[in-house]
């Protein structure tokens, strides 16, 4: 089978290998930049382009791993090709690519992916979407080779998972940074913090449910520390709104004493 | 050196089991319930008591173990001692315990501790306070026998390291839910959000700075999705203020791009 990917970023690096390691070979890459084009053609011994004109149009797949606003823009340059070409972007509808391209699909990776850490493909949830069974079924060939957590998701649905990214990892990321500055000002370093992240990420994993091992001032209703607490933040913009909130978001959940 | 360990839950499991291992004794425990203080006096080899009145007097070491509402009364309930009384709370200041005894301290763990999860105590961060060099240099000896990371805090320095916390684990959690609700509500088990939650924690300890490696639309400012998900939210309470309040602190914090 012949596959094209379209991009050269960390999600495009981490795919293609875990593609090669599965016994895929990949033909061509097409990129903006020549640069990470040719490292990443070196590292896979693939073609690659610059040219959208000169991109391969007999593949079976295309997978493209651009950024979510390049997406348009790179499917329009393409040449027309009977082959399967997906996405990978968890907000973008697969109706992007279905003007254009007779056989198109969705190819949603739920991680966060950088060039500088290994990951590991088969415990990636991957969900898959597709304009016919017979391009899903292909999809799910291929998945299946490289994870053993392969989901069917429509644009809707996927637009949700995204979503539930946002809170699960760029929203949680940026809760950590407001911790890092916090002991920063106290005069800690940020890795004191570092046995707390891994333990309440793993607690919550292990749980099932992160309602049911949900701790802190909020879930006991402790107003006193929360007040303390929101008194420190005083001269911080935005964060005692943001205490005060997902304060209220705790307290009055489905947790236990709500 | 006699120890006597006053409360009897996950923390005082945890913490005691630490002692232990690292050839302290624990000589009795105190606990408002029988049940517990029985069960965790019988893994010790431990007396214990429900009458604070028949609290040892002549322990070298008194390890407060309750809640922080109940420091309080535990203290004032405990008959008078030589020994060092330190409570573990985050929030409460030493004060609480100097009025009554001679010596006194703090010893805060910054973990979150469940009954059902094993702890490595040698890699809790253990922050310490006392009302005299002494008392200190005792706190920390014990300290250093149980744990690679002991450190000195104020007790201001402490409720900040524990505002941290509620920001870095308590509030973490809180998004976690939120992102099992979502995933949930699109027809998924919260299992598929487990190698992101897990990266996204590693990554970020790895980092050494999680505001390096912030990523999602609101640091890409990428209105359109955020729009999206806002409308996705509409119907929630609370949640679409959360988002945007969120969104807002990543693209006004000191990430490259603000």
């Amino acid at each position: 089978m012949k596959i094209v990917l379209l991009g050269a970023g960390n999600l495009a690096a981490h795919l293609s290998a875990a593609l090669k390691n599965a016994g895929f070979e990949i033909a061509q890459i097409y990129n903006r930049s020549e640069k990470s084009a040719r490292e990443l053609a070196d590292a896979l011994h693939a073609r690659c382009t610059t040219d959208a004109a000169q991109i391969d149009t007999d593949a079976s797949l295309y997978l493209m791993c651009v950024s979510d606003d390049a997406i348009a823009s790179v499917a329009g340059k393409m040449p027309p090709t009977d082959g399967l070409v997906v996405h990978t972007a968890g907000s973008v509808p697969m109706k992007i690519l279905s003007d254009k391209f007779r056989n198109c699909g969705v190819w949603y990776p739920l991680q966060t992916f950088s060039k500088s850490r290994p990951v590991d493909f088969a415990e990636i949830p991957l969900f898959l979407e597709a304009n016919s069974p017979e391009n899903l079924q292909l999809l799910r060939q291929i998945a299946g080779k490289i994870s053993k957590k392969v989901y069917e998701a429509t644009s809707d649905e996927r637009i949700r998972l995204h979503l539930a990214a946002v809170f699960g990892c760029n929203f949680v990321n940026c809760l950590y940074n407001v911790s890092a500055g916090i002991v920063g000002e106290a005069g800690f370093d940020f890795e004191i913090l570092a046995p707390l992240i891994l333990e309440t990420a793993r607690k919550a994993v292990a749980s099932g449910d992160p309602g049911k091992v949900q701790t802190g001032p909020a879930v006991r209703n402790d107003t006193s520390v929360m007040q303390k607490h929101t008194e420190l933040l005083s001269d911080r913009p935005d964060l005692p709104e943001i205490y005060t909130r997902l304060s209220k978001y705790i307290s009055t959940s489905r947790f236990p004493d709500a």
